[in-house]
């Protein structure tokens, strides 16, 4: 995993009052940094809004909040704002529904590292899905970084971020989605059905799929691996994937 | 294109006798640092010794050879050691016929950016890919960041390094294998048989595959773009490129 260098990130929000506008006016926070033991009034204001919204926050000590500062004024709160603003899964499933097509969602359960969230996104659009599900804590958010990586994808494709993804995966279930996580215990995926309206669910780069959400996917598939190696990188497994998906509704036929 | 940071890399050696045992003792070296202008005879012979190998050569200021140096005793030069040999193309058929399987070989025109060549890597172990070739110029060669992303497939896939690839596409060519170049203007893969003794041909992340390496190959593979931007990121580009092979050979049928 990558820990990602926040100095100098444009989307870092530094000082009480800055964070407080930020949250009224709706903006996308993904996470926060707060001074531990900081209690007064405007800090505990910030602390509500991130509950209400489901923001993680993280106290840190001073320095680490004075090493993250671009400005030196952060008054012991900075708001790691997101790239651009998250979609619900309501506008994913109406992007499907606009172009008349069965729904193609990725589902991403705690990707952390940056690059490969850009790189999912990047897939995503050209694999024609119709938008990105995270959930909202540990993943990476949509920062700058991630922005970059996806080399423009992140204008077109919705990301949502949800609270509890085995959740958002049941509510779909009921909208008629089948879901398909990659594990290397599966069964190959070109033995499997992967036509019909799908979510794809790739997970975090050294512990793959959660086992609560592994136990609401319908099928499990495995990539077919050869090597000596463990396992691909969580950018290339989640192309390989979603490539086998685009390939069956091409051709209308699996295997 | 990702600018590798060298202070600090493990496979820096610094000094005039240093580098020149490392090159009488044979190791691999990707490439050379040397002051701008510095002629005596150890940097001669230095010199000498790189160009009977091919190593490419960049004359540098002495603040960048100082800001390059972990040990502040660069004496005017300083080598880029591989992070592991480089094998022959030889090595990697000899694998192929090891295996009593067709060969499989990537090829990559110039990939630059270090955590894409690892990736790389990583996926034509897992394919079952019997190793990878790059050119000696420009592009990453094997330095500790593509060891660290390639998760270990470095040492079990041989890497060989050419200095012509669309030359050693040729003498390919005569042992019976076919070029398949990744190219967004070509023929979909599925539509392509890219079964038996198979060279897959990767391009730079920026300007895909050369002209002259890409006149040499037999079929242009596109992988379908249903998107809004351009092309998806190189190191899944070539890992849904090698899946669409070895789906192939395992279904033993295209399309």
């Amino acid at each position: 995993m990558e820990q990602e260098d926040l100095s100098g990130n444009e989307f870092l929000l530094e000082g009480r009052n800055v964070v407080i506008e930020a949250f009224r006016s709706g903006r996308a926070i993904d996470r926060l940094y707060i001074l531990d033991g900081c209690q007064d009034g405007p800090v505990m204001t910030i602390r509500r809004e991130a509950k209400k919204r489901g923001t993680p926050i993280k106290f840190v000590t001073k320095e680490r909040l004075t090493q993250m500062s671009g400005t030196g004024k952060h008054q012991g709160v900075i708001a790691v704002a997101a790239a651009c603003e998250y979609a619900q899964v309501e506008d994913i499933l109406q992007a499907a529904r606009d172009k008349g097509e069965a729904p193609f969602i990725f589902l991403l359960d705690n990707i952390e590292d940056p690059h490969n969230l850009g790189a999912i996104i990047r897939t995503a659009n050209l694999a024609g899905a119709h938008g990105v599900i995270i959930p909202k804590n540990r993943a990476a958010g949509l920062t700058a970084t991630v922005a970059r990586t996806s080399a423009g994808a992140l204008n077109y494709t919705p990301v949502a971020k949800v609270t509890n993804l085995a959740k958002t995966i049941e509510d779909l279930k009921k909208e008629g989605m089948w879901f398909v996580c990659a594990d290397m215990g599966g069964t190959s995926m070109y033995q499997l059905d992967l036509r019909g309206a799908i979510g794809l669910v790739i997970g975090n780069e050294g512990d793959g799929v959660g086992r609560l959400v592994k136990e609401k996917c319908d099928m499990t598939a495995a990539i077919p691996m050869k090597g000596d190696i463990d396992s691909l990188n969580a950018s290339v497994a989640a192309g390989v994937l979603a490539y086998e998906i685009v390939r069956q509704r091409i051709m209308g036929a699996r295997g």
